[in-house]
């Protein structure tokens, strides 16, 4: 299929799209799921590629440049929280990089899983060079959702952090955690994939399926992340967590979440939750990723294999993340 | 009935209880309604007093001083909880005013609705002159419990501040949030105490059962403290919330809070749980309540009228808190 791209104005930055990465969100979106789909749509925002030209007012990008597109590609930039760098809480204009109006045009967005992007240059980040393209593709939806968090609740040194969940996002979770100096602990249903949580760095690994997973933990947690989208019981993490220590929801599950008020004012604990993470924010993790060599775990696939690729995460079958090779389209 | 106490310890204060407030949690006791009462039961732990004898190693109180007991009358002391001063998170032996276990002699701990009690200075309140000593017994209870989430989330200027439900402890915490300085807003069912509430400082007062309510308000509180114990809307109060605000739950609802997961990462809002305070914590109010001549609204009472009082605590017929006159015993 053909879509068009707008032609850059003095402030865009046009970039070749080398790699994609597969989000559920993508799935959702093309499968109308969520019931606000806008065909034609081209998902995809995780993107990684390289600059092919810039507006004139471009400064921080020139040709041949590595640069991520994330979940946003605009903002409206005046609202406080737009002001305070946290442009994933625009009140008043987020544009998502795909399924979205764009402002500079009036067309629906249309995302990453294609050769070519016009995107204004306050949304475009800087992919080290230390970075692999394909690797660079998943930090920007996976990574930055799992590294807003720990850099919010101040993840480091001293602290210790758990992980619910051991996929796409958790992994990530595991990785960027142990990478800011915390105690990190995965908590997955079953041992299956402790040798993997042990490699990419956890300190424990908890099957919450043993019987008697969580008695033994105490209240050790100062930060608990929960990347999974289905019900899990919520009260038994609040035990776990420390006097004012946060549980931070960045699944999205369909269901209500269900809490128990005493599990919360035992310890005057509490539930957050939070969404992707601002541009500057995004750059800090990309820096970080570059520095101590943080990378995703990915399963890098044709285009052709996309409608299989689906499938398999859908049934939770990867590794931990597809990423499309946008030159096989 | 007659109770007895023990003979003061080197560390006790020895105190003739003047005033007793009544607290739900009292009724909930009494009744044995959570199941774990241990008979024979006096309850009440907004007490006031004036001490009547001292322990050798006693240095903080002497005969004649006004004081008061809340909730708590001992803890460990050790846990990382007790050396922050926030004793009542003590993961350890928290001792309650009444139904508790006393370490010192084994007893189990008896409360207010009587002429006398002995606790460990450590636990003893100071109570300013200043404060009218029926009027000191709501504040050990009803206003920490409300002072401490404005204290640990920093109510003040620019701070704007949502108390839903304006009774025993709704009307302390638009008393106090005003008195440090905030914006307050009174979120309460209809208008029949609107007069009161901009009378006790609010500025603003929301009746919840009009249609618009809550559309209109927009993303304005930093800080919402929910007192009501019945089953309310909360996804409805989470989107009042600013970018990085907090609702905080004090009432104890006997159901599980539901709350869908947007209403938590659309603004990286969360849901906390406070209970009580510190005795650091408690002296800092009863200082502010008697500087700024923060009283709650009472209705002295006689013994004899306990049990009417109680079914009028049920059906909410109270402005705003029913207090005992100890000496009608």
């Amino acid at each position: 299929m053909t879509i068009t791209r707008r032609a850059p104005d003095d402030e865009d930055v046009a970039i070749d799209i080398k790699f994609a990465g597969i989000c559920h969100s993508d799935i959702h979106t093309a499968r109308n799921e969520w019931g606000r789909t806008t065909y034609p749509q081209v998902v995809g925002h995780e993107i990684a590629g390289v600059v092919n030209a810039v507006g004139k007012n471009v400064t921080k990008f020139k040709v041949g440049d590595h640069v991520g597109i994330g979940c946003m590609v605009n903002s409206c930039r005046q609202c406080a929280n737009c002001v305070d760098g946290e442009e994933q809480y625009c009140t008043s204009g987020l544009v998502l990089t795909y399924n979205s109006t764009d402002p500079k045009d009036g067309t629906i967005t249309q995302g990453g899983y294609s050769q070519y992007i016009v995107v204004d240059q306050a949304f475009v980040l800087s992919v080290p060079e230390s970075i692999p393209l394909d690797k660079a593709a998943p930090l920007m939806c996976a990574g930055i959702t799992l590294y807003s968090p720990l850099n919010h609740w101040k993840a480091g040194p001293g602290k210790r952090v758990g992980i619910i969940g051991f996929g796409g996002l958790g992994h990530m979770g595991v990785k960027l955690a142990k990478a800011l100096g915390s105690e990190v602990t995965v908590f997955s249903q079953t041992n299956s994939k402790k040798e993997l949580g042990l490699r990419f760095g956890a300190d424990d690994y908890v099957a919450t399926s043993e019987p008697d997973a969580f008695s033994k933990l105490g209240q050790r947690f100062d930060i608990i992340i929960n990347t999974v989208s289905a019900k899990i019981p919520l009260d038994l993490y609040l035990s776990c967590l420390r006097r004012d220590g946060t549980l931070i929801q960045v699944g999205a599950p369909e269901d209500q979440l269900q809490i128990s008020p005493s599990s919360l004012y035992a310890h005057r604990v509490g539930v957050h939750g939070s969404m992707i993470g601002g541009i500057a924010e995004t750059q800090k993790m990309l820096d970080l990723c570059g520095e101590k060599q943080i990378f995703p775990e990915i399963e890098t696939i044709p285009a052709s294999y996309i409608n299989e690729a689906y499938e398999r995460v859908m049934k939770s079958d990867v590794k931990f993340r597809f990423v499309i090779d946008v030159s096989t389209m």
